[in-house]
């Protein structure tokens, strides 16, 4: 038995790799799926790959550069190097700059071709409800929505499903459930500049550092 | 006002393309994309790129190489060129094995994520009735369901829809359309094999000259 898991190198889909491994002993085979879709820097892929070796999964990075190039006139942060990466909470309106368009439904859906490909039990993602507010596609209902539509796109050819086991829970819990696991939080990456440490104020960064403060957990991120 | 197509270069998709420009003269501009999923020929891509050019549209072509290599694996004969193409009728199981693992869903993702860079008004893609029995990523169930999602997925991101026009009619009544629109069918191409002319023998041939023959339209393609 297999499973597919996408896989960026932040502190929520590499919580969900180690959980995923104590919570499902029968898949024999992990592939963690990273995606290069055109962002300003690799910093957190490098990562995927550390905790991929770490837990014996199988770990493929897809360009989709090509797409990128399509997607980036979104103005999109991430995407659009023209535009500054915006500081401060995610709650706030220039935290939507920080969308690329159709992402999860564009990762999901590869994800997915992957998973029929390898009769996989399923895919997983680590959207989690702090996402809710800026990103619809991090919402449980676009989740369930997708997750129905894949398995009718893919009727008769796989019997697998998308989960999002952190779908209805903070970043907050996230921590908590990584440090039950001793996930090694220092080798994640979130923030959304590339430099050599966490900047500490763009949006993700400003995240990371209260789950850690609210989970009561000690955080070894070194800030700027 | 834009709008985003999915075109190969096959019939159904070049008529649809024909039959949009007809239908909505509101849309100025047209982005057309072709995807490069690793088949094995890229013949119908050229002429992707002639009805571009003859309907005036923007016209990319993204390669999903990196895709098509873990798509690979599932013994699809259009990517895994291990595999001999069937000949015979799409009705037969022997067809199966022309599925492309999730490709409507990874196509129809990434054209979404265009839409909503550019604002479109629409996503179309060109499946039809014909398909249903082998593809169940070409049912109207599925085109429903994913619509459904991509909407939740970019709620506040983007007003627009996937629609698919042909997805209740025949080929046979696409051929109908499509000459009553003057569609240069000489420049479309089915032929899962790639050779100088049509084999007229593989499923998507066989499905082509029934499609000009039920229509009671003069097929203009040269078979082997």
């Amino acid at each position: 038995m297999n499973a597919v898991v996408i896989i960026s190198g932040g502190m929520d889909s590499v919580t969900l790799a180690y959980y995923l491994k104590y919570e499902h002993d029968e898949i024999e085979d992990w592939t963690y799926l990273s995606f290069d879709y055109g962002q300003r820097h690799h910093k957190e892929l490098q990562y995927a790959a550390f905790h991929a070796n770490k837990l014996g999964a199988n770990h493929y990075t897809i360009s989709l550069k090509p797409v990128a190039m399509l997607l980036a006139r979104s103005g999109s942060v991430l995407v659009d190097y023209s535009v500054p990466v915006p500081e401060g909470h995610y709650a706030e309106e220039s935290m939507k700059s920080t969308v690329v368009p159709n992402r999860n439904s564009i990762m999901l859906s590869i994800a997915v071709g992957v998973a029929v490909a390898q009769e996989a039990e399923f895919v997983a993602a680590g959207m989690h409800a702090g996402d809710h507010f800026i990103y619809p596609d991090c919402r449980p209902e676009f989740v369930e929505a997708f997750n129905t539509a894949e398995q009718l796109g893919n009727q008769g050819f796989w019997p697998g499903r998308i989960i999002a086991p952190f779908v209805e829970i903070t970043k907050t819990d996230i921590v908590r459930i990584g440090t039950g696991l001793n996930v090694p939080y220092e080798h994640t990456w979130s923030c959304y500049k590339g430099e050599a440490v966490h900047c500490g104020k763009c949006g993700t960064c400003v995240e990371r550092k209260e789950a850690f403060e609210q989970a009561g957990v000690k955080d070894p991120t070194t800030y700027e």
